[in-house]
């Protein structure tokens, strides 16, 4: 790969990461993704326990499948959902990597911690 | 813990992780935050590879504080950044409940295809 072809997928990514966690940040959005992590459902059957309306609910499913979180497919005349659990790696795996070192550092100081206890307990 | 309570507490993570998806929405806050993964480090010096204002620099960084994602604290004169990590973990935990149904689902498939693939080479 090219160095500019190396900065586009770069800037791929971005630009689906920036999508992804902006679905995400908010909280009917998120209640959208927890009914279809139970299972694949009609596009009525997810609206149905919101107070808001079907109209509101669409909106929020266009930005979801927009993001790539989730996905339509058609059968017969339903528009059945499902989750895209590729884009939820993607923010896993950029969650994953920013934390590790941190993991480390706190368990460098919980050895340090435990060692200072047992000096002082003797 | 009383019904109201546990709404209240409910709703609280709710804004915790909207305001956590939303700083994450941004490259140049993952950029900051790929920065601080690395070790925590003075404003000035998480600002310095950025092309953009000291100024634009610190809003995002006023972002990642109030979304709790990092914290400052001050050493004499230096204002110190660092990632929470507890921020991160409960970002983590709603991803993995989310996905471990279609984890548990792609995996019968594949076994499915798997078994199907061996009945045709017989």
């Amino acid at each position: 790969m090219t160095e500019i072809e190396d900065r586009k997928v770069g800037a791929a990514r971005a630009a689906r990461l920036d999508a992804v966690f902006a679905a995400l940040a908010d909280p009917t959005r998120r209640a959208i993704i927890d009914r279809l992590s139970r299972g694949e459902a009609r596009v009525t059957e997810v609206a149905e326990p919101f107070s808001i309306s079907l109209n509101a609910v669409s909106k929020h499913i266009r930005v979801l499948e927009a993001s790539g979180v989730i996905e339509r497919h058609r059968k017969g005349r339903d528009h059945i959902l499902s989750i895209n659990t590729r884009s939820l790696d993607e923010v896993d795996g950029w969650i994953e990597r920013t934390r590790r070192y941190w993991e480390g550092r706190l368990d460098a100081m919980e050895r340090v911690a435990h060692e200072l206890r047992k000096h002082d307990s003797r």
